[in-house]
């Protein structure tokens, strides 16, 4: 069992409960039947003994605020119910002491808690995720040993998964004070790690060496990376896992890496800057054209506005600012339009953030799109992971970027169709140039935008003057 | 799909084609049948597309060479068949460029390359392991997407399962050159990371911030952890993966840190230092009992001899320097035989080391154990994870310790088994010592014991130089 820092679980111990306690009256005003969630188990890596980092359900973590494995938790009108044996003696001797079901309780705030075993009957008339069937297994395989048999148990109730699923969606994508607590926290170490990084560029030879320095800070601070880190100077790999690459002089390194909390909760940050420590004037110019639509979109940011609609002004700011350099060709809106921006941006500006990064992903698009809406097929629409109206609470990424994808710019049929509309003379001044992107955690307010990473300057000259000093 | 650093593939691709052509070649003097094995895929971590480090199957890396994603290799009569899909043209544009099956092909020697769709066929009348039933389900729901039925096509074949696992503990068992090679790569890394954990105690507040260090020096070498590390001032928790505790001067800070290569070899070493750089004399005193455990084993490494009577020799010897200091009262070989040693030394001197931290632990102790050997009941036994003979070519860790386990200690029944066999009023004098262990990985050779990590120093004075410098 995961057990918390001592001096998180302090912190945690005066709000956890009561946060808790108005997350499941939330719920209960949502869905009038009971709901069972799972935590999960460990996940091994090479050979069973050999785990992952443990990682709780998201969805768990939301309702029972500590990253607890091998328990389940029944929410039925307002009341937590928790479920979890205590640490056997071998466990006790090979794992060190660890809190009681009683003591997890108590700082939940549970009504009442039992051993794993008697959750079978905990599931009578409950709803479930689907999301959560793999967790559910793990528990099925774990109560096997003790004879019970809980997917008997489990057999008829995936019918209530929907109205279960919006109703969490609803809950999660507004952010209370107790998320929000923990994105600052989470923020405030991803800064660190990004200020560590631009730090040591000076005196790095690879990405690995500036990863390593990153990641280390997250690693001080007790916390996970939220996602896999990509530190590279192919910026254009828009997945990049790999950081063997040296670093050169002229090269742009682009750093998209986050840290999350003890109890989970993520931030997601990407800045880029010269290895050199200067930008080159095209390195400047597109720069200041991605700042240009992150700035754009953050400015618009309030409730009522529609996210796409950011997106959108994100697309248009990037077209106009490559029209002006003379690398697109044509009218701003209409490029827009045909998508000529997604040559160089071909992905959304964002997407909700919270216990996920991609936040709510694992229930598909239930939380990116408001109902009644699906994805575009459009080239320049179809990767948008968010498509709602923003409300004050939800915390959103802003994340434009400029690339040059080899395998998108040079596909025939692309190159083709935006032939006219390209000037690909002027566009190879610019091969200095393979991957920007600037990426903020942004908060809806009713007063606008509250930018819950904005100590991390984002202009070309402190970004230079951070990674010179 | 993985791809190797450029520089680590070219260092390969002199020998790797021809390392696993012996591998093969010896696979098919020992099974007369043909053997499929698969490399498993990316394992979710909070949502599908949020996934943990990739880690490939132990005995898919062993015959394959390279850490390969949804893959499978079939192995018949010294012929190696791959079977992997070329990336699509969207993996492409967000994964970036990879190596294609027939690149991959030439690079690991194989005889043949197909698609994955066309293994279904490679399956028949191949036997397989049922440690990677997860990497073959896996497979089975990749493949699900292009309507082929791997299951059916694996109906029957779980009967030549044992002989298969023999055989592949025998290969598995004796390293070869390129399997020492990739040993004394992890190695060297997990000795950087050592002596960076070591020289940053002075400045860290936390057990976290040393790990950090540590790990740091992992990635940085574009390596990943082996396992779970374990830094901490309460190393008498046998399996501590938390990093929360201050450091305190008078803590001894215990790391059990290792590095694993690209291709997936491990190292294993642990090492007990002074937080303040100086040992206490009772710190000291316990020290040096280890140690000379340690040596002992050490110096009795060679063919033919029983690990388990290296593991008899470091109780006996942590028994005479217990009673040596008045903790214990009796005669060392009878105390040892009453297990008495095992309430401060409760756990096996070591384990295979190879592709998995505890080599071949997914096949149970069929590799730790020798044919109709079984664990021990006894206490001081049980957790053993080697008994067998030595042979030129293993390669073990050796790494005794000494621990004050309150679990252990307190337990009602053992405090009176013991009650006459433990000075406690002595013991009590102790007390700034919690967990001590020193441990090293050693290649076994007809000249006796080769310390791959020998590099790092054990002896007190050593190490305190290498905590205050
Ligand atoms: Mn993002
Ligand atoms: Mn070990």
């Amino acid at each position: 069992m995961q057990t918390l820092t001592p001096s998180l679980a302090d912190t945690l111990a005066e709000n956890l409960a009561e946060t808790l306690r108005q997350r499941r009256q939330q719920l209960a005003e949502r869905v009038p039947f009971p709901v069972m969630l799972w935590s999960g188990g460990d996940q091994p890596r090479n050979f069973p003994a050999n785990v992952y980092p443990y990682r709780a359900s998201s969805h768990f973590l939301y309702f029972a605020g500590l990253p607890l494995a091998n328990a389940a938790i029944r929410l039925e009108a307002g009341r937590l119910t928790l479920f979890m044996d205590d640490a056997t003696e071998t466990e006790a001797l090979w794992h060190g002491p660890s809190q009681t079901r009683q003591q997890v309780a108590e700082q939940i705030g549970a009504d009442a808690a039992y051993p794993l075993a008697a959750q079978a009957a905990g599931l009578q008339g409950a709803a479930v995720l689907w999301a959560q069937m793999g967790a559910f297994q793990q528990m099925v395989a774990l109560l096997r040993a003790q004879e019970v048999d809980l997917a008997q148990a489990l057999a008829g109730k995936v019918a209530d998964n929907l109205a279960l699923a919006q109703a969490i969606v609803q809950l999660r994508m507004i952010q209370d004070e107790g998320a929000i607590a923990q994105l600052r926290q989470a923020a405030k170490v991803s800064i660190e790690a990004h200020q560590a990084g631009m730090a040591v560029t000076a005196q790095a030879q690879t990405e690995a060496q500036v990863r390593a320095a990153m990641e280390a800070v997250i690693t001080a601070n007790n916390m996970a990376c939220a996602y896999g880190s990509i530190v590279t100077v192919h910026g254009e790999v828009l997945h990049n896992h790999h950081y063997h690459n040296p670093l050169q002089p002229g090269d742009l390194l682009l750093a998209d890496v986050g840290a999350e909390t003890e109890t989970g909760w993520a931030a997601d940050i990407t800045r880029t800057w010269p290895v050199s420590g200067q930008f080159s004037s095209s390195q400047r110019d597109l720069y200041e054209i991605v700042l240009a639509a992150h700035d754009a979109c953050i400015d618009q940011v309030k409730p009522g506005v529609e996210y796409r609609s950011l997106h959108l002004l994100a697309c248009r700011t990037i077209a106009e600012g490559l029209v002006d350099l003379g690398i697109l060709k044509g009218q701003p809106d209409s490029l827009v339009e045909q998508d000529a921006h997604a040559l160089f941006f071909p992905h959304g500006v964002g997407h909700l953030l919270g216990l996920d990064v991609h936040d709510m992903e694992d229930l598909g698009d239930l939380a990116g799109y408001a109902a009644g809406r699906e994805r575009s097929d459009r080239f320049g629409l179809s990767f948008l992971r968010l498509d709602r109206p923003l409300e004050a609470g939800m915390v959103v990424t802003i994340e434009p970027g400029f690339y040059q994808v080899p395998a998108l710019l040079n596909q025939p049929e692309r190159r083709r169709q935006y032939e006219d509309m390209v000037n690909w003379e002027r566009l190879a001044q610019f091969a200095d140039v393979r991957g920007i992107r600037i990426e903020d955690d942004v908060r809806v307010t009713a007063a606008g935008a509250e930018v819950l990473t904005a100590a991390l300057p984002t202009a070309a000259t402190a970004i230079e003057a951070q990674v010179h000093r």
